[in-house]
């Protein structure tokens, strides 16, 4: 059974990282370029946009610390099981439960500060008289929105991952006696 | 102890409410009137700009939300520990720790992409010709700001209490079974 949730962590994490990557290549390879007025071309890439970057720059980090908590979770393996109601387990599995809220609030706040910019790209605004965007560069906004797409799947994925670890850590707790471990 | 953590919770529940409430107070009533050129005069409001309306929204149903959670609190009290195994406080507790998360992502979400939106009323943007906002609504764009800031404070407050959700559900749960009750 604990071999079978295992598991399941594992295929989330897979899955998250999948996702996570497309959505950093999609960004980071999108170009466009469109003739602006008679000669003057212009290009489109993700580094006119702040948030981009920094949308491509959290997802590749979040797949890394994705890749290294299942490097992690391949060598510990055996060894948590056996250590059950060790000290170093219970810290572990709260670091891993703190660091897994702290990517996927970081992930989804960036993908949704680009979703936010992406609507602004598409829409103008009145109010302050900015003018629309991508009714020029339309590849470049689809593609976009396809990898803010992936990346709202991939922070789906990582809230399952994260209430995952928190099972992991307030099951020890006893539920008679206030943050008590059950064991003692 | 019981006690204690109940006490804790209603404290952060409350506290959360009062920076909702905030928020939303600073956002409704922030205008400023200036004149934009000669005689015509310009009025600045929320309603100029989706991302602060849709703020404004979500904090007073965040702020709602915690209300009722308070008045279930306040009636239940007594009873949850009794009926401690009971699969009607089990539900319950899944329920709202599924709410409570719910509340938060959204809550966070909307306040980022609030924030998004006044990066570019600050800043403009040089790749789309984008002008700057904020450097002639100066006091509104502060406010702004202040009301950003509280709804952050009150989104870390409500992943405090999505954490203690999840503490008061999980740890139920056996710590050797899967997905095993306690009691049986």
């Amino acid at each position: 059974m604990e071999f079978r949730m295992a598991k399941g962590e594992v295929l989330l994490r897979v899955s998250a990282i999948l996702f996570l990557v497309s959505t950093a290549c999609i960004v980071a390879f999108d170009t466009e370029t469109k003739v602006v007025i008679l000669m003057i071309k212009k290009k489109a890439t993700y580094k006119d946009l702040d948030a981009l970057k920094i949308l491509l720059y959290v997802t590749s980090a979040a797949a890394g610390y994705n890749m290294l908590q299942l490097c992690k979770h391949s060598f510990s393996a055996c060894s948590t099981i056996r250590n059950f109601n060790d000290s170093y387990y219970m810290h572990m599995a709260w670091i891993s439960f703190l660091l897994d809220q702290i990517v996927v609030y970081l992930t989804f706040a960036t993908n949704t500060s680009a979703f936010e910019a992406c609507l602004f790209a598409l829409t103008g605004s009145e109010a302050f008289q900015w003018m629309k965007v991508c009714n020029k560069f339309t590849r470049f906004c689809y593609q976009i929105g396809g990898a803010i797409l992936c990346c709202y799947i991939a922070s789906i994925l990582m809230a399952m991952i994260s209430t995952i670890s928190a099972y992991k850590v307030l099951r020890m707790y006893s539920p008679k006696r206030f943050l008590r471990l059950k064991g003692k």
